[in-house]
């Protein structure tokens, strides 16, 4: 049962953000633009995929989950490739690029003073843009909000890692402003 | 020096938000209604003082001032009463509501998990309602988003404190959406 009364029975962050929908708008916005702006060198895939991997870092069952289930949906794998990413991405077939900014990403999951210039170094060797840093340090920074966000409220989510798979290509299509939080 | 070439040389959060205007729009919304919104039971300076906390226990040293700066503006105090409650909170004259609002924000810095069923009742019994738990919980999991932002880009930042305490009346004016990123 989540710390305070949320006034739904919604999993995960969609409880918060229907109780209090005046900070749902900025934080959907924010998900959008980072994850799915059509305008980016990043797939939607390697997007999400780093966000389910902060999300794996901070053990948010709920996050990892359901962004777990959408990069998986994006990339046209299987949830083990996704688990395996999440156990050591560095023995998987993932670009380099994306090993150099899973690696900032982990980085930042623990203190953005941890990101190193090498790091940096190793991102652009592998033909990293500065907006591609720029972004991957965003997006481990706001999952590092939005894991918290989840536990720190205690809400629940679905124990079946099915239900998030099933729902991905639903969410995939709606995107993270213009889904109904009540459905 | 900043990690990438953020073309502009505003200190700070001010740096990547002006390099990246897309996502500098729903970052200072979130900021906007989370510590301004004047529909609050909590004051402006309290919803402050929790971002300038945490931004103290993830070390980061320009939110850290900025807001400390404002919560010391807003709460009509000095720089003082704000170093001693980033040192030790429970033993200032701050009240006994906004202390076990801090104890929350304190473990939501370390991990959402860390809130306990404990920490909630004890808010409650000082008189601390739903939203205000909610909003303590998601101020302090945004931080932990600013915090790794403005430092996992590596961004600078003035090291005079008095910098932050002259601009604190303005920055309060102003408020987060409306204020001149490039000024």
């Amino acid at each position: 049962m989540a710390h305070i009364d949320l006034k739904n029975d919604l999993p995960g962050i969609r409880g918060p953000m229907a109780y209090r929908p005046e900070t749902a708008k900025p934080l959907n916005e924010l998900a959008e633009v980072l994850l799915r702006d059509d305008n980016n060198t990043l797939t939607r895939g390697e997007r999400e995929l780093i966000g389910a991997y902060v999300s794996s870092l901070n053990d948010c069952f709920f996050c990892q989950n359901v962004h777990g289930a959408l990069a998986q949906h994006y990339m046209q794998c299987d949830m083990q490739f996704i688990d395996d990413i999440k156990t050591d991405f560095r023995s998987t077939s993932v670009s380099e690029k994306l090993k150099t900014l899973l690696s900032i990403a982990q980085s930042v999951q623990k203190s953005g003073k941890n990101v190193t210039t090498q790091q940096i170094e190793e991102a652009r060797k592998q033909g990293a843009t500065d907006l591609e840093i720029h972004d991957t340090v965003l997006i481990a920074a706001a999952f590092c909000m939005f894991n918290r966000y989840v536990d720190g409220l205690a809400t629940w989510a679905p124990s079946e890692r099915q239900v998030y798979i099933d729902r991905a290509p639903r969410r995939a299509e709606e995107g993270y402003i213009n889904y109904d939080l009540y459905k």
